[in-house]
């Protein structure tokens, strides 16, 4: 049984969320052996994403440090985020027990402020890889995502997509990764190319 | 002023919403020209989706059927509101204005069933096709995304991104829709590919 808590904080960003939640409550519904995917939040009340969609929480972090697999998503709430000692605690217990500890987007710059990523690459936005290194983190700038031990950080927003497949792949096989592909149908095309 | 309008209902899918819904906002927010993101529902009270996650709707169907973007998503909620009058008479009415009507996944279903796609060609979820076609539909089995006249509407869920890059370049062109891309860091990178 694998569980997932998957963080939401004001001004998370809504797809940096729901790609990875998408993708883990697949694998979930395909593998049928009792994994769990919870929203986990400081309260039980709706959170409001940087583009304002509202989502209601499962769980509060205080009843959820012990998840295999943490995500925590980017967004302007990030920035909060980092300089919130109690959540910045949270992170740091919950990257003693988790199998993987993940980020998406600006999603990394929580994971440097707690001090689980020291020493180790990350990925983020294009936009924050500069603030990002300036803050002291080695930064990663060409993978879509990195990982280094049981940290795993992504580009942005839709690379948490990309990241998630694979720490399922990780986790239950490279088949089963592509089955949770098959069944999200990710064969992805964007429209408008660069030479079109 | 573009308006957008994301249907909500018990048991949508979440990426299916979540996808275009992200880039809808971040089209909204990139050209800061006073568009709009609503997702709607029957009622204001917290909707679940197919997986679990749940959202809160901003506004109510009645309230919003002259949206220039309809979107309706699918998941396995999809068979009960096929067979909803009310949803049905909503869709019917939202056809009328909409610059774009669009479904996701099996969202074709209830474009199918409001009978506002007849003689167009759909696409749907992989798993869906034959018993959309057997319902009389004309089903679209190769392509992303198919537009026909004002209806446009993609396979299974992750598919919903690239159809609404597309839509977002439609209304305000294909360099906008490429900003939009790159916000979202939409280079997408499978991590299984089949020739791994």
């Amino acid at each position: 049984m694998t569980s997932y808590g998957i963080v939401a904080f004001d001004l998370f960003e809504e797809l940096d969320l729901a790609g990875p939640y998408e993708v883990f409550a697949a694998s979930r519904d395909i593998r049928d052996a009792g994994d769990t995917v919870v929203v986990i939040s400081d309260r039980l009340e709706p959170i409001t994403g940087a583009k304002g969609l509202r989502v209601l929480p499962d769980a509060t972090l205080a009843e959820t440090a012990n998840v295999d697999v943490v995500l925590i998503p980017g967004g302007d709430g990030t920035d909060r985020d980092a300089e919130n000692p109690a959540f910045l605690d949270w992170v740091r217990r919950a990257a003693t027990t988790a199998t993987w500890l993940t980020s998406v987007c600006t999603g990394a710059l929580i994971l440097h402020a707690a001090g689980v990523a020291d020493g180790r690459p990350l990925a983020t936005h294009w936009s924050f890889e500069d603030r990002l290194e300036a803050s002291g983190a080695i930064v990663e700038r060409k993978a879509r995502f990195v990982r280094s031990g049981s940290v795993v950080s992504s580009q942005g927003v839709s690379a948490g997509i990309d990241m998630a497949l694979w720490i399922v792949g990780q986790l239950h096989g490279v088949s089963h990764a592509r089955e949770v592909q098959r069944y999200i149908q990710y064969d992805p095309a964007p429209p408008y190319t660069a030479d079109v």
